[in-house]
């Protein structure tokens, strides 16, 4: 990784779980602009479901491969911190990665390998003394900072070989019939599945397919919200590739009361 | 628009109804990164009341004229994503603008007209593939961050004359009376209408006028909340130049159950 | 104060009761780049409880000193605004303080004397008209963004002797028993007390002590919240220093309904 890769400007982006508005998270920023004044800090979320691993893997996989090359990405998520749990750089696709190794990378190693993996253990990088709660401030904020003045991922300490995957629910998918479940709720309320759109791939779009969650069907794959008039409950493939289930200009989430983890099939006549 | 605008420091900002934490936003702020890494990005606010376009021109009439000349505010409360709604730039006194054609520059547009608005449609500045349902990832950042690298409006797409104007309920003013109503709570529970200092100049503050909301009423228009005792219902004109109604140390919103599109009236003896 | 404290880069922070994604915040963060539009601009929280000062107060003192020195920081927390409680500069260790006078910054004096106490007078560096409801975009925004660019302090003002210090609830400390109170909730739902490590050094942290909250008890304080199973009520010190009850993996505030204000007892047998 050579250093030009951020010669101008570094870009650190967080994904926590301690709610926006934490002090936890000024916390972090205090320490990386303390290393790093021109750091720029960009919040990825701080809503991650407390100690919601699976959540925090499907926000990075989605996200941070949209940032610049050489952004480096701090999630802490973080249920482990204080037992032995290793945190690690990883290198991914043109991105680089500082988190604890619980499977937070899960979502985006299932698209691309890592090119280079490092335990974190050299401390000459963390902030002393290191807290047995709050290695997202001592350690990783830190690291990442280090990291953003040039700081080779070698320096950090041993290359290692494996990382922690988390295993994600996946669709069963056989001819003529998916069976999936809905992976994440939105702000507007909709219904974000694991169902993909290349598993969608070949298939008819149009009124033979049956989309059905809990007591809900509709038929049909539309391309846009607006297709469809106000409380019509739709399917479509939403701007992350998934299949969506909405209601147009409407809560669906809360007005049908479908949330996180309810099955969703998807069948062909 | 001459590039020396933004020479030293592009800023960027960002209003949308995803809800602040929304992956949505950062996948926004990614996009324009990664096209201007040096852009300095600002949150207005991701709270606009889902698909709220009313809400959404209040806010963006009442705060981006507080911005450095040549801030260019991206706005996305876009219900009609993926119909055939335009997208545009309007260049209104000192600032840009990137925004769906559906009326968000409404309030802006009362005080002070465009003096250049272009369709946008030259794809050459999109982020490809455009989905069908977040064109604020897909165009409005990628069109944000190229004009602020220095690409003049007019590459856009072509002028045009017009743009959309959201009807906003406006009071109805006569002498001695005027009849209005809540356009916004604020996070302290403060009732802000849609009646401006303009309207009341020239009329007694003193006890000789009532101001009723609902059930509640009170004589005279203060001028700072602490006139009064904690727990009085007050009325005094607030830091954007509208009536206010508010509780002193109080949430009057959830006290008293008042809330936006209630009317309110003020009248003198 | 020497100007090359931040000859490269300018951070203010901000700490606001307006809630997360108010409009008064981008309004502030305007004013402060419209005078000063390479100052990087950092968000500590606007989720201080409203018109709460203590709560204001243990953030600032929590979390700033974190930050590089000659950082900026500004607090709002005003419920005084529009009396004649004064605004004040202050400089407390490494770094620069701009708040209403009201007992902000108790919890930072309690640690580190202030170098330096200066009135803010001087409208020169305030943005006009003033209102009377909002000095943080008036006053305290402006003035923020001019020391940014290397006013000197003993230009905004007289300096003064002394400031407002809040009266914080402290324990009652005596030998084998301390009685504190639950200072905050964090967003995990864990406890954190006014009881902090230097009153618990010296005496054992097995199982001969006994930690009361309301109903609950639990024996010895652990170092990490890994060392319990799930749903377990735990002792530790956290992050900050101070005493914490948490339930492991689970919300303690929600499930047990302790909260703010509640008494905790430290007992030694």
């Amino acid at each position: 990784m050579p250093p030009t890769d951020r010669a101008d400007v570094s870009i650190i982006t967080l994904t926590t779980d301690f709610g926006t508005g934490s002090p936890y998270v000024a916390a972090m920023k205090g320490v990386i602009l303390s290393i790093n004044p021109a750091a720029a800090i960009v919040d990825i979320t701080h809503d991650i479901r407390p100690q919601d691993i699976r959540h925090g893997a499907v926000v990075l996989g989605d996200v941070t491969g949209l940032f610049p090359d050489g952004t480096i990405h701090v999630a802490v998520v973080d249920p482990g911190v204080g037992t032995d749990r290793a945190i690690v750089y990883a290198r991914i696709g043109t991105q680089d990665y500082v988190v604890p190794d619980n499977g937070l990378l899960g979502e985006l190693l299932e698209k691309t390998p890592a090119a280079r993996i490092v335990r974190i253990e050299n401390r000459a990088f963390w902030r002393e003394p290191v807290s047995n709660t709050f290695h997202g401030r001592d350690i990783m904020a830190p690291v990442a900072a280090h990291l953003s003045l040039g700081v080779a991922p070698e320096e950090l300490g041993p290359a290692v070989e494996s990382i922690h995957r988390l295993g994600l629910p996946r669709p069963r998918v056989r001819p003529g019939r998916i069976d999936g479940m809905i992976l994440e709720v939105d702000s507007f309320g909709n219904l974000i599945t694991n169902i993909t759109a290349d598993m969608l791939a070949g298939y008819p779009t149009d009124e033979r397919v049956c989309i059905v969650c809990g007591i809900y069907e509709t038929w049909g794959i539309l391309s846009a919200y607006a297709q469809q008039h106000a409380d019509m409950f739709i399917a479509l493939v939403g701007s992350t590739g998934r299949l969506e289930l909405a209601l147009v200009a409407g809560n669906a989430a809360q007005r049908l009361g479908l949330q996180v983890g309810m099955p969703v099939t998807v069948a062909w006549n």
